[in-house]
């Protein structure tokens, strides 16, 4: 049984071990640096589905039975579910949920979905009654364009600081047992809005969230960025990434050395994803291919993963609001 | 610290105190048979802000901070807030979150809302490593009728079998000490579809999930309907009321004499909602308003509490999709 430390984290005692993760990416996503780390790349973005909406929806149910699979476990032994999306009413996962019998936790948190439902499902671990559990989200290009900027059709420019939504869904399942990366931390984020109101600059919007969280963490847990090999903030992209560095600095806290975006890994420059990647899927495809198979392989002992969500919407952007972000972290250890 | 029981369902061995509740209702609610109950009715549905969203999100961040205070206890002490609501990004919680030093998870369960976070907050706090989390939802007339049908100058007329969306926010403090009436068991829902797609009869699309989880209680507790005083569904209304009642009497389990739904309770039939209330705020506020007061004076000892959600989107609806459901029982008890 964890304890709380601190403000906003919990030690999780229990130590639940990721058992299995897999990821499903779009052809785009594939072609860039990270490919030889996802587990499923596609060769057409909708998935033989007839939109995208159940395109993205079809990516995440994969990604979770796949998950389910690779463990040979069945789908009846996982006792719980946490996953959510970005299209409205999460779509996508409720209809993935739909297709499984598996009962299941709704999230929302915009982009910072896989450590939201990472945190809750080694939470509710870590109360020591239940044996499986599974964190998952997805995120799809066009579902996103169409519902956040314009349908593709209107062949829309895009602005230089603004980020490209990542088609692909991560899984992670959650067990008791075995040699594999264990979660040791979590801390927990609030909702942080430092006036940015540009819809065209979410790392902007996003980063007062993760220095919050990044800041609380090693306040919290008394750990340094020495503690870490990698730090993998989620989809701040290339300017978001520049801010968190510069002011976490300021507080004290020079991660530079071991700091990674996911936005910003996931394409090339060469891609015209401009900021970089976003999407809840962009951090859950780079922690579920590329840090977790680091990991199993030993390349990386101690990690930090911080998904980061910008909690707009059409209509709040619309009424003249500002952009709130979230981030939770999650700490990922591995034979230390 | 808890322990799961048959398929779906947690015993939370610690029963957490629900040591505050506080509910906000519109002035059509106000005025209807459970006015006494509530806690604070409105005026103006706007509540002073400049939109029905703005309003929403201030009735929800009323909730929450009048249910803090209510307990004596300050915003900083709360340890996690458990929040969804109907709208796209969930931004009545969004932006309430923002207003409030507290950690936040996002949930998306349509209006199962309340029983799904007073579900997490209930697990999360058997965990026994925190004092103090808030499980809250809010809905809104007006804010849904945009979203989810028309805009209300449209002047749209509707179907007799159609729910009028309750104004009103809820909110729930869980803590641990204290005489206050305790959550004893949970029973997790799984999303349910029985090909229901009519948009005006969310009744018949949520029943099917309540049925399950309800049955689902029975079975993994060993409990009939003989020992609760009350089975509270979320808002089913008066026809969805009616299909769980017959097809849970098909299944052997005979709940007339202790059955209510929170939709069917908050209005009159003289105020022309037709089917009866719906929206996170429906249960939400009959729970946090009604059903804790009555727990309160003793009139009621042993409480199943179901929130019921439909898990549609008017984009899935467009593609032909049909309307998915979801429901979360909470059993409440005091004083047994």
């Amino acid at each position: 049984m964890g304890k709380k430390i601190g403000k906003q984290s919990i030690k999780i005692e229990s130590k639940p071990k990721i058992i299995s993760a897999f990821s499903v990416v779009g052809p785009k996503e594939g072609e860039g640096p990270l490919s030889s780390f996802f587990d499923l790349i596609l060769k057409d973005d909708l998935n033989g589905q007839k939109s995208y909406e159940k395109a993205e929806s079809s990516i995440l149910y994969n990604a979770i039975t796949k998950c389910i699979e690779n463990a040979k476990l069945k789908e009846r032994e996982i006792d719980f579910l946490f996953a959510g999306d970005l299209l409205n009413q999460i779509s996508s996962s409720n209809f993935a949920a739909r297709d499984l019998d598996i009962p299941f936790f709704g999230l929302y948190g915009a982009c910072s979905t896989m450590t939201e439902s990472l945190s809750l499902a080694a939470m509710v671990m870590d109360g020591g009654y239940i044996n499986y559990s599974i964190a998952a989200t997805s995120s799809h290009f066009s579902s996103a364009e169409r519902q956040f900027r314009f349908p593709l059709e209107y062949g829309n420019q895009r602005h230089p600081t603004a980020h490209w939504t990542v088609t692909g869904a991560g899984a992670m399942l959650l067990g008791k047992e075995g040699n594999f990366p264990y979660i040791s931390y979590v801390t927990v984020g609030k909702v942080k809005d430092y006036g940015i109101n540009d819809v065209n600059n979410m790392g902007a919007a996003m980063a007062p969230a993760a220095i919050d969280t990044i800041k609380q963490h090693f306040a919290d847990t008394g750990r340094t960025p020495k503690d870490y090999d990698l730090i993998a903030t989620g989809d701040l992209g290339r300017y978001g990434k520049k801010i968190t560095l510069k002011l976490l600095k300021e507080y004290g806290y020079d991660i530079e050395s071991k700091y990674i975006d996911c936005g910003e890994e996931i394409f090339d420059e060469k891609q015209s994803a401009n900021a970089g990647g976003s999407g809840c899927g962009c951090s859950a495809v780079v922690d579920c291919g590329y840090i977790y198979k680091k990991m199993l392989k030993g390349d990386l002992k101690k990690v930090l993963i911080l998904s980061t969500g910008a909690l707009l919407s059409t209509t709040s952007s619309l009424q003249g609001e500002t952009i709130p972000g979230i981030a939770h972290a999650v700490a990922i250890e591995y034979g230390v």
